[in-house]
């Protein structure tokens, strides 16, 4: 898919139209506000230890930022690499998974990166550990998938590695 | 693609809507249903070659349904394994993933599968290939991760694999 | 090292060679053969199930032969790959590596294939499965290294993937 | 297999010696050691950059000594873990492997361990890098396979991950 960088906010906003003018087309900008904030509020809590919300770098550079997440465990966000397999200029990319919920001390979690600029796509699953001074590290191993044209190339999609990240202090 | 993070939780603003009407108990379970069977017919055409939407199944009888999409590419379902590493019942596991959108014709796509027997994550990465006679077939690889008590641990954490799914006719 | 399909067994050869030189160098090429051939027949027994002596197909066309290994597991060979990721002529590339032995019903192995047309290294794992008729099966899974200039590319040279092997009838 | 560390130099040996002994029996003790030191004088030079001759540790302190290769750029040499995924005593195991030869500068290797505690055997790929300052690392990914008793328990037989290791001063 070539995506420019104005069509992916567009493709999104045409989502939220689509979902929102079913039930009722009176949803005000505020009260979207109020569901989002409530969303946050009512979701993971900022200050849980190795709740994956907030900045993070790895060991490459590269940057996610998970802005939301939910009760169930689903999250959201935005991911910024500083390493490219192609010659195409880097775009913040979205991405959306899952963390492990309930009372757990050090969960794992798996999210998946639609590349914007790119037709590739990663997929990554790890695990938070927090150390004795509250430092929390996710350790991920995550394999790139680049589009090939035919299932006779499918042997040569997959590449695969690890990553870990830290908090970027704000 | 910039995306403000107004837009981002924008969209998932439906999502958290209808999470947060539920507690509130006003809506009906008929409603709900509208919602669910709009964003079906609204989302990914059931008729799109290589739509993920419907049922799978691997080469390891494992199932997966995935119910609903939309057209930002974003899906979800529910993933029965027929295989586990545990000897815990096998339990329905809920899945959330990607699609690369546009005007692709064969496209890849990643989720995560959250099993909610065991402490484990699935990502799968891969692509939909079509051939000569209209047959999809989802060739993936995936990371299971196990869950490890600490990071001392971490090496031996990630099983890696491959499956391939054929639809199941209904 | 640029290396043509006639060089690889001179390769080989040489190494014999080599070995055998130190003590006298009066060795003739036909004395050679003879030690190969007693290295087949004194290694691994051919009607042995599960052995890996013997040429071997993959589901991609790719054939290996296994021609010659020792009582300590240690086995060498040659693979003709039908599948590049290069546009190069494909070659014969040797492969070595060791099986685990004893009284194993199902055995383990893992070889390096060192690519002799592109700058790329294979190594595989896996094990031998024989079924009620006899049919014995290689699954395996690989990890294909691409070189890198750099360890700023480091995070993008490995290919991940699976292979099964079954016996070429002679 | 159980194989005690000074088990695995004499199955080296005696493979040698096996292959000698068929030409001629005359063979002593004290030749086959020439022919060791002369194999090892001959082969890859200790101070070439990125040799894997010598003794490395990777970052769970696990140790290897590569301690003979050949022109041919074969290698063995033996892995004593920091970890296993079992319960039994760690022992030295043995570790045979190829690298890429010719005029390389950063060459990339694989090899495989055969375990000789407990029934896994383990395959490394990687690339040794060079820094300014002539520090060599060695990058590798391996996937690690645990012994299965069908193939229906396949697919959960390989664990992936990466590791690096830098020399050892001796």
């Amino acid at each position: 898919m070539q995506r420019s960088q104005a069509q992916v906010p567009a493709a999104e906003t045409h989502q939220t139209h689509q979902q929102l003018q079913l039930p009722a087309m009176m949803q005000s900008i505020g009260f979207i506000m109020v569901l989002v904030l409530a969303g946050v509020t009512l979701g993971i809590p900022l200050n849980y230890k190795c709740s994956l919300l907030g900045l993070w770098q790895n060991d490459l550079g590269s940057e996610m930022n998970i802005s939301a997440g939910n009760n169930a465990g689903k999250f959201f966000g935005t991911y910024l690499t500083k390493v490219s397999a192609t010659h195409k200029p880097i775009a913040v990319s979205p991405l959306r998974g899952s963390q492990q919920m309930g009372n757990v001390k050090q969960p794992m979690f798996g999210f998946t990166v639609t590349w914007s600029f790119t037709d590739s796509t990663t997929v990554f699953v790890g695990q938070c550990f927090v150390d004795d001074k509250g430092k929390e590290t996710l350790q991920t191993m995550w394999l790139l998938r680049k589009k090939v044209d035919s299932i006779e190339d499918n042997w040569q999609a997959t590449l695969v590695g690890t990553n870990n990240f830290t908090r970027l202090q704000s």
